[in-house]
């Protein structure tokens, strides 16, 4: 089979010196590949500057990224030159990016003076303009290359980007797709409830559920999804990468 | 001589997967450990874990930290233990650490609804509220281990963190002290000026001022501010390195 494995954590910058990042060993990713190689499939491995990687064989095509945006492209890239059989998105990807910083001093400043010209002082009014406000100064262009430390608080404006698993089902209907879900402490029924939901949103075959709690070095423990409401649990990375390997290598014969 | 080294880039956590990164190689830290090494100096590296680092031996102990508040304790802990004769702080210490997050929505609403309660509407009385609002929702602890994606803008509240240059000189009055300033895209004057300014405010002996836009790779312009406002100029990491450690081993001699 021809898989697309992504792994590793996307960083976006907020000015020339400093950067989000989502931190990711890849360390899963990279067992997964490993898992499909042994199978003797082929693998192209779509990773980021800290993360851990396979080692280089004729069987195996590293490509890497940084951000959400490199990342968008060279997944479109990918997906409109080869079809792949098999997609494991694993790859923690930000969120959000930076739009703009002020420091808040100035928006306060701001706010006030366009409220200060405010007739009516309903509390919907009221809304209407500090969300003009702030649209005014979120979208307006970083204009310092570097961010200034002259200020006692600084709010910094994310943005939400793209998801970038959603444009995954859409230029590959056929393959047998794999997403990723991380929560914090939250239940395993919660976990589940979520994983399900985002499986049902990007039309995944399944989704690989986690919780960042029960993660330490080699044990990992894992809930891996299926469409049709099943679930399967590994304890490890290695037993995450034989139940995913197994899964889309059945899914993917039912397919052909 | 005994010799302390910061390099590399702290970490600031902005949730349990998330942090915001100060970008440094580390490399111009390293050259600087070589030269003061290859000098027959003993050299303690404090570094962060993505920084390259000097080869192990016997002339150097390599230390490492992740955040600010990591740093300041390492720094105070390496301070009250051993006198040190020099003092390159080449470090790239985050400026800000996240406070609280807060979607747009969430702020907008807060904002509207204590000014509609409002009686006096005047632009002095109006920045008071909304600066009481914004106190309250930043200082505020960030209740989810991982921040909700479930918005379309977030807006973060950092904070101001301690200088960790100004309580070198507090703690290790003779050693000999620089500090390192790194702008982007200013004229050569401006950046003397800051440099000048940070070398006054944190009592240093030297402050090597430097401009993201001229380091490319090993080319790396540096200039070497004295306490006596003399200039000295480098073009590359290796000539960095020499200009330091000759300027720190002639300050150090004429103290003893």
């Amino acid at each position: 089979m021809n898989i697309l494995v992504t792994a590793g954590g996307t960083s976006e910058k907020i000015d020339n010196v400093r950067s989000i990042t989502n931190h990711s060993t890849g360390r899963l990713g990279k067992a997964i590949s490993e898992e499909f190689l042994a199978h003797g499939h082929q693998v192209t491995y779509l990773t980021t500057p800290y993360a851990v990687k396979p080692e280089q064989s004729e069987h195996v095509t590293i490509e890497q990224i940084e951000t959400t945006e490199d990342l968008l492209s060279k997944m479109n890239q990918l997906l409109s030159e080869q079809v792949f059989d098999g997609i494991i998105h694993s790859m923690a990807v930000s969120d959000f990016s930076s739009e703009t910083s002020i420091p808040e001093e100035a928006l306060t400043t701001a706010l006030a003076k366009s409220l200060a010209d405010q007739q009516d002082f309903t509390q919907s009014a009221l809304e209407e303009t500090v969300k003009k406000v702030m649209e005014q100064l979120g979208t307006q262009e970083q204009k310092e290359k570097k961010i200034s430390s002259n200020t006692e608080r600084l709010l910094l404006f994310l943005k939400k980007n793209p998801k970038i698993i959603s444009i995954i089902r859409e230029k590959q209907p056929t393959t047998v797709l794999v997403g990723f879900k991380l929560l914090v402490g939250v239940s395993e029924n919660e976990l589940i409830n979520v994983g399900t939901t985002t499986l049902k949103k990007n039309q995944c075959d399944f989704v690989l559920a986690n919780n960042l709690e029960t993660i330490h070095g080699e044990k990992h423990r894992g809930i891996l999804i299926h469409s049709d409401g099943q679930t399967e649990t590994a304890e490890t990375k290695q037993a995450i990468a034989q139940l995913i390997v197994r899964n889309v290598e059945m899914k993917g014969a039912n397919h052909s």
